[in-house]
């Protein structure tokens, strides 16, 4: 049995069919599904498939072929973004949705695919219905979003948006060396090509991406699906306690300047600070390095992160200086001197008021509790976000679990999530 | 010019010539920490002398022939311990005072080296002097202090005592396979030999060393010496939280397991209990480990160690408790497993108060203020002051700095302790 025929029996067993309904086919999304998880398949049924990589390039591959079967006319931008467009039979406007097909090492098989895949599957319900939208509708993949070779990520979107600077992109190498500008080019594209990808956004009405909710709140609920609220940009800070070693010893309590005190203290501060700001902020100490780190030397240097994230962009920042303030008054408290830096300050998306209604009404036709959710990971539809109205759907994630090759969300939770989205894009067709 | 003319210029530059008196000589002393200093030299002009290396065989075989030229019987045991006797006029009684001459990994030319020297410089002043002990007197080179190779140390001292065990040696391994059996057959000995090297104590009426403080408590009151009251023995504690990892971002503040936040309240907690039990008991995390270390994730697993010191057993083992207690409470608030495994439990030594009041009488002699100072590090005379009264005498040590090339004690401090020492040996000489 191929890693795939494992997929796609796993996905289909325990499958409710009777929600196979209305064009909407569980047993092609399985098979879809399964079909991308041999590309770049990892010996523990994950995969491996880099942004710019020959497997991110044969998953588009792929995906380009069942776009074509589907009937839309599919083009490719200079940064990668495959795009399937259907044309509307009235109005000038464009209703755009899909997610990525490129992984983490070793990732899972729902992360960016099941967006594609679901986005795709409104265009076959309609075929399958005669269904014929007004408006335009376009599946498109963006290149890169995970970002594991160059460490940004959400590449192919920020070029489809205009955000991809000649700076940045020009200055990027990898670690083994490669430079951005080689990549692309491998990858059969230039840099100016990638620059050009920036798109006029003025035909598009609305961009909704579905994707697994990689977080825990919807299976605690049991629920299959949730309206995303907003995407928690975050802000990363490097932290750095500089003190002074000492041998364990023969240095009296009094007379230390002990950095691993200094940012317990801070650490422990930080933690109870999110929920004076803001119920969807979070903060996090995620690594944590001590020098020398000997057991009988007192601890001369402490380097810590912290990555705050709030879908309200002016607590977050508020928060961000409480912790500074805690940083520095951990300093103060244990005579040890304190550096922060900022490394990465993302803005947060809030969804439109109207735009999060509207899908909190497809959940409930659909007969469940309309949850909302906060998304902390960021996506292409924080993006996209900036420049046009931007929804999210999540569904059900296993335990949470994601970036690795235990990321599950069972099909009937897949189904039901195309479902609601159709519902979701089907009456913005219908608004004027 | 080489580094041995080096260390031995540094030295007499600025020496108080007036203390080279009653047959101690400042220069010669700074010749001889100038020649070790060549054994194993490192570039950095430190050492780097190992238990059981050919460099520190050498530096024994140097030291030797000064005490031969000096008049003293020498002898070796089983566990490569150098001993140089003299024998007393009247009484059968022996006083021994010396430390050691391997060292950790290019680390600096005071530790240990000073103590052998200052010893030998008692019988060099007795000889130019004419003076006979009434007891005799040995100066003792204990092999393997550091315990570098084997992670151990005290080798010599616990194989004199006689608490070196079948057991602890024969399963000793260094981190390149070989082991402790493969490298004293090497050295010229053998493991029953080493287990054989244990002495007949009871003819030992004391014994002293002269060490430098490796602390910074002479230096900020600007003495020379100081006696010590005690010699910290350490427990090594293990100790593991382990939460649960997840998305920085998708993980609610209140629905975490965050074995970082559960440490840090942890170690903030241990740098207040110290004061409650003792004020010369110490505790210091020096070594964290964080799981998997990721900016983006909640840290799954935090493995630290605790190192507590205190002369007094009784409170260091309540400390011990109170911190395992607030190990386990930190667990309990954070909702994280906590595990505390002891490594290490070393009898710490309390000295004598009559032999303490002794050498506080030689350094009043000498016009100074008789500072009491603990030892936090471990010595060779707290484990042979499990078998015999022992004492201690620090000598400055300038910023504190030890095991490192930058260790320095000033020439002048070094005399004024060999006077000290000197002094506090007449007199017990002269004791019935």
């Amino acid at each position: 049995m191929t890693t795939s025929e494992t997929l796609f029996t796993k996905l289909t067993t325990g499958y409710d069919q009777s929600l196979s309904r209305g064009g909407i086919d569980g047993r092609r999304i399985a098979e879809r599904l399964s079909e991308l998880s041999m590309i770049g398949a990892s010996a523990e049924g994950g995969v491996t498939r880099p942004g710019y990589s020959c497997e991110e390039k044969q998953a588009k591959q792929v995906v380009k072929s069942w776009m074509e079967q589907s009937g839309l006319k599919v083009t490719e931008d200079g940064a990668g973004n495959v795009i399937g467009r259907l044309e509307g039979t009235g109005i000038r406007k464009t209703i755009v949705s899909g997610s990525h097909v490129d992984s983490v090492p070793n990732g899972g098989n729902f992360d960016g695919p099941l967006g594609v895949i679901s986005a795709l599957e409104v265009v076959e319900a309609w075929k399958e219905t005669g269904y014929l939208p007004r408006k335009s509708y376009e599946v498109v993949i963006f290149s890169d979003e995970e970002g594991t070779r160059f460490g940004a990520g959400l590449t192919g979107s920020h070029a489809m948006v205009g955000q991809l600077t000649e700076d940045a992109t020009s200055l990027k190498v990898d670690k083994d060396g490669k430079s951005f500008e080689t990549v692309i080019e491998e990858y059969g594209s230039s840099l100016p090509a990638v620059w050009r990808a920036k798109r006029e956004m003025n035909d598009i009405e609305l961009f909704v991406e579905l994707h697994i909710e990689q977080g825990k709140i919807l299976e605690k609920s049991d629920v299959s699906v949730g309206a995303v609220k907003g995407i928690a940009g975050p802000v990363w800070m490097n932290v750095t306690f500089q003190g002074e070693a000492g041998h364990a010893g023969n240095t009296p309590m009094d007379d230390r300047r002990d950095s691993m005190v200094a940012a317990s203290h801070f650490i422990h501060m930080v933690s109870t600070l999110p929920r004076q700001f803001s119920e969807t902020a979070v903060a996090t100490i995620g690594k944590l390095n001590v020098f020398p780190n000997g057991v009988n030397v007192i601890p001369q240097k402490v380097e810590l992160t912290v990555d705050i994230r709030d879908i309200h962009e002016d607590k977050r920042d508020c928060l961000v200086e409480a912790i500074i303030e805690a940083a520095e008054q951990s300093g103060v408290a244990h005579h040890v001197d304190v550096t922060c830096q900022k490394t990465l300050a993302v803005q947060p998306l809030l969804v439109d008021e109207e735009l999060l209604s509207n899908m909190k009404e497809s959940i409930s036709e659909f007969g469940m509790e309309p949850m909302e959710l906060m998304s902390g990971a960021g996506h292409d539809a924080m993006v996209m976000g900036r420049e046009v109205p931007a929804a999210m759907l999540f569904v059900k994630s296993k335990k949470g679990i994601s970036h690795n090759p235990e990321e599950w969300t069972d099909l009937s939770d897949c189904v039901i999530g195309v479902h609601v989205m159709k519902d979701f894009i089907e009456k913005q067709m219908e608004r004027s």
